[in-house]
């Protein structure tokens, strides 16, 4: 018999938890969302967090039924999947690059569920290297990374150097530095030059770059898709894409990483450590999702991705145009789905985000990003055009 | 411009890799498999690594093809998934174990990708805890934690205790225990009183029992088919389950974690833990699975998943009744879909191994779940009754 409520685990936990910040930023925006909805008992319209709106291309349904029915027959029916994905899927990804001018083996390629999960695993293969994000920056590198006893440090991409953060201001040996181009949360894109110098700066002082190009779709001007378009790059990088934002696959779960044969840190080989790290603890991809992925990479999948983010940049256009007109510093929106602005009349970051929310409009507030993103908020281009219209023109007396 | 070839990379590594064994057990032998199949032109039979043969039942096929639907119309699009599954989800799995007395909050279950994925990363969590496993084990449990740092101790379950680890022969202090019931690779099924002594051992010693339910589905008498029908199970252990042999879903990829709200480890929740690094390093579940899993674990899915596992366990029977037939020393194959046989003539585990393989079957050697593996093998019900019955009879010459 025990006495009910008496505690005795004694288990160490991982004490690293402790010194995360309260919350996971979206999981604390979408509390207080619940709250406003329980107060008004409506929804809000959402700018906020990053998700798609438009329904997935018919192609990639088309794909998914098939793949459900081979399923369902004895002669079709597919069990485990590959650790690293389906050879028609890494051929497909593989293509996919092509298309920009990178060359890549499939097994260079990992097939996996997620840009979040890869971007927080990958330390699961590394030591206690000191780590370099930017500033704002997607919160999972940081906390991930935390979770991990690394130390984090943080560059700020401010207004003043066209918050693209320059290689120049980096002097650290044998880092992993994130770099996320079109980036999230501000926008901005990284051109040729600036990725060079990244390259070079990461190859002098024996440093990892962890790519991150699951917006490159967004791009529109010249500037490298991929970090493998730089010379060199596949003996300091890694890249870590999504079809999240591509082709709507937020809710079907698709990601790869590219993990260069060339790439060797201390005599080992970071290609075979990731392949043991993912044989060992991640079972593969879903045969239906890797047959949606392949479509959408298709040409006629690539065609019907195309109109969705050619619809999604005219909400941004319309997004920039309404804070335009209130004179609201802004910038993003045009390389990428996402537009980053300065609060109005000095308000914080968590005050705009308030006043928003009071409007039935919900952003994300900047300072969850970071420090240097204290005083801006970000509004996503993928709700609806209704939707955005009507949030823009909400937002209109706050601005 | 960098010389071809000059290795300047200088990250540190996760160094506990160089502890690992020369590969993940399943992938080597894919290894051996491929090159049996360029040898010889034509695939062995396998009872080999336990993946599963019969399609989908028809009810998860038309879930699947009816969420795919959504998921191409505006109205019933659907993007992000909820981090612990969706509500219909948890909802299902809640009903699920009230089927045999458990009663769970939906915030104690955590839709995952798949028991290995949970069972690897729940370490995350964890501190630098004295680590437990049975041998024979899955070597996930022990390799995912040597990747951490961890020691891990093995306990053997041999011939001479059924292949049952007790309580009575563990003695450490605020550690963690993997426990899998029935078994895999030994088909040993724990009852009530063993398991009861393993909570209350737990209990007493501050420890953690990582319980892995995942072939609960086979178990034929009133042995638990979980560990939360022992009694102050919920302030000690959390239970990882799939649906992979329960429904086939090896290539759909859907499985949980119950983490109990009573779980307090040094004045921390572990549900809240848990909750914290899958919202940071997860991304959920694809719909159309959620929604496949649900349909399994209907009233109508359960029926259809049920004729399956009574076809895979008519296999097990003939397997076993060959081994009888031939004398061969064998356990499993009544509760589990997994026959535990003795090497006939002294032979090593390897030995076999290659010797079926010439036969032109795979099977399992014994020794790659551990040292107390070493002279047995394991074969699985899950392949075809044909191919069962082929490979049964191709493997006599060397029983």
């Amino acid at each position: 018999m025990f006495t009910a409520g008496f505690t005795i685990m004694n288990v160490p936990i991982n004490e690293n938890y402790e010194k995360l910040d309260g919350g996971y930023l979206f999981a604390e925006i979408a509390k207080r969302v619940r709250s406003y909805e329980e107060r008004n008992g409506k929804k809000p319209l959402s700018l906020g967090v990053g998700d798609v709106s438009l329904p997935l291309s018919q192609c990639v349904v088309t794909a998914m039924k098939e793949a459900a029915n081979e399923m369902g027959r004895a002669e079709t029916f597919r069990g485990y999947p590959p650790y690293f994905g389906y050879d028609f899927l890494r051929g497909a990804i593989r293509r996919h690059y092509a298309r920009f001018g990178v060359l890549l083996d499939d097994d260079e390629i990992f097939v996996s569920d997620g840009a979040k999960s890869d971007s927080a695993n990958f330390g699961d293969i590394l030591g206690d290297a000191p780590v370099f994000v930017c500033d704002p920056v997607y919160p999972v590198y940081e906390d991930a990374n935390i979770m991990a006893g690394r130390r984090v440090t943080r560059i700020s991409a401010a207004k003043e150097n066209g918050f693209v953060v320059s290689a120049k201001d980096f002097s650290a040996e044998s880092a992993v530095i994130y770099l996320c181009s079109p980036n999230n949360p501000t926008g901005a894109v990284y051109d040729k030059n600036v990725m060079s110098e990244w390259v070079e700066k990461a190859k002098s002082s024996g440093s990892l770059i962890i790519f991150d190009s699951s917006y490159q779709a967004y791009i529109v001007g010249d500037e490298p898709r991929s970090i493998f378009e730089i010379d060199g790059a596949d003996e300091c990088a890694v890249e870590i894409s999504s079809l999240s934002k591509t082709a709507g696959f937020t809710g079907v779960r698709c990601s790869w990483t590219v993990v260069p044969k060339n790439l060797l840190s201390r005599g080992r080989s970071i290609n075979e450590m990731w392949a043991r790290r993912q044989s060992t603890k991640f079972n593969g991809v879903s045969y239906v999702t890797q047959r949606a992925a392949e479509a959408a990479l298709s040409y006629a999948g690539y065609e019907e991705c195309r109109k969705n983010i050619d619809y999604y940049m005219e909400n941004a256009r319309l997004i920039m145009r309404a804070l335009s007109e209130k004179g609201v510093y802004h910038t993003g929106g045009k390389n990428s789905p996402y537009v980053w602005a300065k609060c109005p009349r000095g308000l914080s970051s968590r005050e705009f985000f308030d006043a928003a929310l009071e409007c039935g409009v919900v952003c994300t507030p900047g300072s969850g990003f970071g420090s240097a993103g204290e005083g801006y908020f970000r509004l996503t281009a993928f709700n609806t055009r209704q939707n955005t219209i009507n949030a823009t023109s909400a937002l209109s007396s706050i601005l």
